[in-house]
Order: C-alpha cells, then structure tokens, then sequence
C-alpha cells in the first residue's frame, strides 16, 4: 500500500464523517467515546499480528496474551477511563495447539485480574498466521472523557514513566547475548507492558487539556496530539525521561511505551499532578514542553538551538 | 489443531471460569451481556479472515464490509438486543490500495445504517492476509437478554426465514455459469446477509426462552443451544423451511444463514410471534420441532421415521 498509516485514517474519517446521536468522540482517537446510560463508554480495539507485531518463536504465548489487553488498556486510560470488559477475536494458524491457547488465555486473564476488567467474550476462527483482535470496555463520567483535541497554546506537556525502553529491549535482545539488570528491565517492557489507568484518571482529575498514549513513539503521537488540537510543541530533548538503555532517538521515536502524553493548563496543575501521581503509584510525572500557537513542532536541544522534531515513529504501513 | 471449535471453546470457558460482578453472559453465548447503568450491555465480536471466510477475488470489498457488521449485528439480534455501536480491527496485506480499503468501509458503513448503529472506531494494523475483526455493541432492557441456555421440555421450536440458501448460493457460484433469479436470490444471501434484528426482539418480547443465531448450521448450532440449556429436540424434516434452490442438506448443515432459532413456551406464543413478524417485517416463522427432556436430537423423516439427527456443520476447525 502506497500510503501511511495516518493518511489512511484520514480518509476514512471522510468515510465515516456525520455526527451520531449519541456519539462524542469517534473515529480518529486513542478511543471512541458514547454516551450510554448515565455515563459514557469508552470503546476500543487494537490487533497484534503475527510477523507484524510479534514473533512466537520470541514471546511467550503468556506474555502475548497480557500484552494484547495491555495495548488496549493503554487507549482507555489514554482518555481517563477505566477498563471494564474485554472481547478477543482469535485467529489460529495449523500449527498451534491447545495448550498455546490456554497460556495465552491465561495471560489475558493474568493482565485484566490486574485491570480489574473481564474477559467476557470472543470468537475463533482459522487462518493463516495468528492474530489477537482484542476489543475493551471502559467507563468515564459523563462528558469527562479527555480526547487528543483540547490542547491550548501556553499548556505544559507531561509525559508518565520513561520512555525508549521498549525500543532498548528489542535491540539488546537482537544484539547481545548477556545481559545485565537494566538489560533485561527493558527487554521486559517490550515483552510486557503496563498501561498507566490510574496515572490516566489521576491527569484527567488534574485537568488535561489533552490525553495519547505514545504507542508509536514520542514523536509522532505528540504530533497527532497537535494535529488534532490545531497547535505546535516545543519540547526540550534533556526533559525526555528516558529509560536506562535508551537513546534518545529510541525515547522520541521507538514505540510501544505505552505511557502517557498529555497536556495541563499550568505548572502548578502539572506540580500537583505530579504529586498526586507518585502518591498513587510512585511512577515519576516529567514536564517536557509547552504548547505553542502555531502548528510547528520543536526541539531544543542541550546547547539551547531549536530544531524541528521530526515525527518519525512506527507507522505500521511504511 | 487436534480439537474442534466447540472443544477449545469448552476449555477456554474453563480458564475463564469464576462469576464476575456485573457480568450477566459470557464466554459461550451469542454474545456477551454486561451490566452497565440503568440496562444491559450486548457485547460481540467476529472476524472475518482471508481464506477460511472469504476470497478477495470472489467478492467485491463493499459486500465484504457489508457482510462482517451483519455477521456481528446477527450475535446481538440472537440475544434480543439493539446494536448500536461498531468497532473495526482491520489488517491489511501489501497489496490492497486505499480504494478497496475506502470501498470496503463503505459496505460498513451502508450495513450500519441499515442496522441503525454507528462506526465509532477502530485499528489498522500490516499482515500477510486481510482480516476484520468486528466487535458490536447492543442495548437490551436489563435482565431480558435471550441467551442459548433457557430452552424446557414442551417448549417449540421456530426459526425465521429459510435455511440453506447461502450453502446453495456457494455451490452455485462454483458450480454453473449460467444463473436464473432462485440462484442469483441464492448467491446474494452468501454475499450479503441479513441479520433479523427486528424478529430476535419480536421473538424475545413472545417469551422466546432461549435463542442462537443459525450461522454454522442448524443441526450444529441447534445442538450448541441444546448443550447448554441440558435438553433434547425433535426437528421434522418436512418443516424446515428451505430456500428455493437449497437441498435438506445444505438447510440443516450449510451455514451462514443468519436466521434466528429459537425455543418459545407453547404454539400459541409461536403463532403470536409468527403473526407480529410477519406484521413488521414480512418474514415467515416456521416451527420445526419440540424441546424434549433428554438430550438427543432427533429427526423425523417424510414418512415419520425417526433418525438421530447428526450436529454438522461449519467447524471452522475441522
């Protein structure tokens, strides 16, 4: 296919376009948001493929399993929900066998106990190379979800936990062959992420203008964030928490960290969050940036020059 | 794979096993039912993969989207529900341009509106095959959802529509070149299914005390409803309403009918709802057997030989 991941999207929210009756945030967020009862309900969906996304001969079926919930956990927590029920849509190749099934079951369950959401449903069906649709539930007060469109010129940008790791553990695990404890902490995240919930409500509680999870890297998701509040960025690249073994290079553009990017009207709110956060789960809040008026994204490096952030990350169609 | 469809389901239902607060169905019914405010939430998901359900060069990419919301939509209209929100997990090969992409959210987007529930989101992810993996969200008056498992001894047995057709569009389509009006009716139930939305909650308002969608075969998915209300059947063959080019065979076995089966108390309840669907949609319900208290299913031919009635059907494992 001749184009990216974000343009395709674009046309398919032309597709799609018309409000819905019932509808706040469609097609184009971390998820969609409807309203239902006396509250409104986070919906979203996320597949992992084989070849694409995993190798089986390079992850557990356990550590597979509890990954798929994570990664969607991650798009609830992303608009300050909290994570209700699950649906997985299996696609099994010839050659796997029950007991694969049944580690990978388990290693859904073991990561929604953890959530405190359920597994309530699924489907099977045959294929040619694994794949795991999985689809989640989440709840957020009435009219409280925090989308990628509100970010406001003169806003501060917070990231959750340190980022680049994931992107550090596949490339120690493809290129050394000892590894020592921050070694294998980061080929850790990259097999097992966690979603930042609590970290989520905690950020919506405090105020955020404007929530993602940087699943495709610093770079490109603070991009879709600005595209989608209509602003720009300056990010200073010392600021970027990054993991132990991560360049800086991994932090803005490797993916799969599964934290949270957002954005809050003032220091003191950012201060506060802060606090409220290490307090909850002792995951460290970094202030990173402002947002800017324009639509320009920048960065400023340690000797103080400006320069464009390029948002490469990992666009699954390039 | 060693195990069928049904088996691994069973051993998943296993490790999942454990009552949830706030869950009212799960794993192993048409769809799953959750508490959620004031009603009931219908969850489903489906997926339809390159290969095992379809052949990009046999149908076209709007009937493709069409027919994954219809074959959701139909899990939610089997548990008496309203769908009301569609999610999208699509994975897509190299070779597929943005146009089949664009034509194929069309199809979704057509079936939707017909259905009255609305595309709120979804995923793009890179694999080998193109798959859709749908999940539908339903609204159902709290406690009132129809599953597989209320069927008693006494009860009759109805179903809507007629079986078969899909199976004899199939072969059609395989096998002749020329096609009168019954093959082409034939070979567009295969392409585009209906999902009997409006019958399942005529049916569920009559009382209906269990109720499944026919999409793997009568004979499987009336065993299916059987196991897990812990009854028996008598089904006379002469009853099952047959498309006009479809064989007995293809009626109990054939597959993607997306008819409704259904148990309902007495044969007054059964001539109700008869009358009340035919009012609001024209559709013919027939009663084709009995609910009995052992566990066989049995057969009753033309000339009133009883045969042990065989649960084949579309395993997508075997």
């Amino acid at each position: 296919m001749d184009v990216s991941e974000d343009d395709l999207l674009a046309a398919i929210r032309k597709v799609l376009a018309g409000a819905v009756q019932g509808v706040v945030v469609d097609v184009g967020d971390d998820a969609a948001v409807v309203r239902l009862g006396s509250g409104d309900l986070v919906l979203t969906t996320d597949a992992l493929v084989e070849g694409t996304h995993f190798d089986r001969t390079l992850t557990t079926p356990r550590d597979l399993g509890a990954k798929a919930i994570s990664v969607n956990v991650s798009d609830v927590a992303a608009m300050g929900g909290s994570p209700r029920h699950v649906l997985c849509a299996l696609t099994l190749s010839e050659d796997v066998d029950a007991a694969w099934v049944m580690e990978l079951l388990g290693g859904m369950r073991e990561a929604c106990d953890g959530y405190a959401c359920s597994l309530v449903g699924g489907n099977l069906a045959r294929g040619s190379e694994v794949s795991l649709a999985v689809t989640v539930t989440g709840e957020v007060a009435r009219s409280r979800a925090v989308t990628r469109a509100g970010a406001h010129p003169g806003d501060v940008i917070v990231v959750t936990g340190d980022l680049g790791s994931a992107a550090a553990g596949r490339r120690i695990r493809a290129t050394q062959r000892r590894f020592d404890e921050d070694d294998l902490a980061s080929i850790r995240r990259a097999e097992r992420p966690t979603a930042r919930v609590a970290e989520g409500q905690v950020l919506a509680g405090h105020g955020a203008t404007a929530m993602i999870d940087v699943s495709d890297g610093l770079g490109l998701d603070l991009w879709r964030l600005c595209t989608e509040s209509g602003v720009g960025a300056r990010v200073w690249a010392e600021s970027i928490p990054r993991g132990p073994r991560a360049s800086l290079e991994e932090a803005l553009g490797g993916g799969e960290d599964y934290e949270l990017l957002a954005t809050l009207p003032s220091e003191a709110a950012a201060a506060a969050a802060a606090s409220a956060i290490d307090e909850a789960s002792g995951v460290q809040l970094s202030t990173i940036g402002e947002v800017l008026a324009g639509g320009e994204l920048l960065q400023v490096e340690a000797d103080g020059k400006e320069r464009s952030l390029d948002p490469a990350g990992w666009d699954h169609f390039r």
